[in-house]
């Protein structure tokens, strides 16, 4: 099930992944995450915890609260 | 399992709810989400899911980046 806060949270973390130039296999290794799964994240198709968040956003180097910045 | 980032958040929750001088059942209502697992979060023994948190951020009338706000 996609939801709009989903959707728009993986469309941040393909930005944010994008600006850096990693694959996604790169980025999920260095989050220590399965690819297919920073896929569905990306995709909206995934409901991450905020453990999960917090890796993500370790996995960029920023805060939390960055990830969201609108 | 508690987790830095869960304690952190939850102390967050509350820091919040009390300021609008709610109690945890008032907030958990306004959430449509048990009592018990409010009270869970906020003591930092819930890993929640973006989509609960998006649900919290409604429940507050804010944005999920002020709940992340330092």
């Amino acid at each position: 099930m996609k939801n709009e806060l989903q959707i728009k949270f993986g469309q941040r973390v393909r930005e944010l992944r994008k600006k850096r130039g990693w694959s996604q296999e790169e980025f999920a290794d260095k989050c220590g995450l399965d690819r297919t799964y920073v896929s569905g994240i990306e995709r909206g198709v995934r409901n991450p915890t905020l453990v999960v968040i917090g890796i993500l956003a370790t996995g960029f180097d920023i805060q939390v609260y960055d990830l969201f910045k609108p």
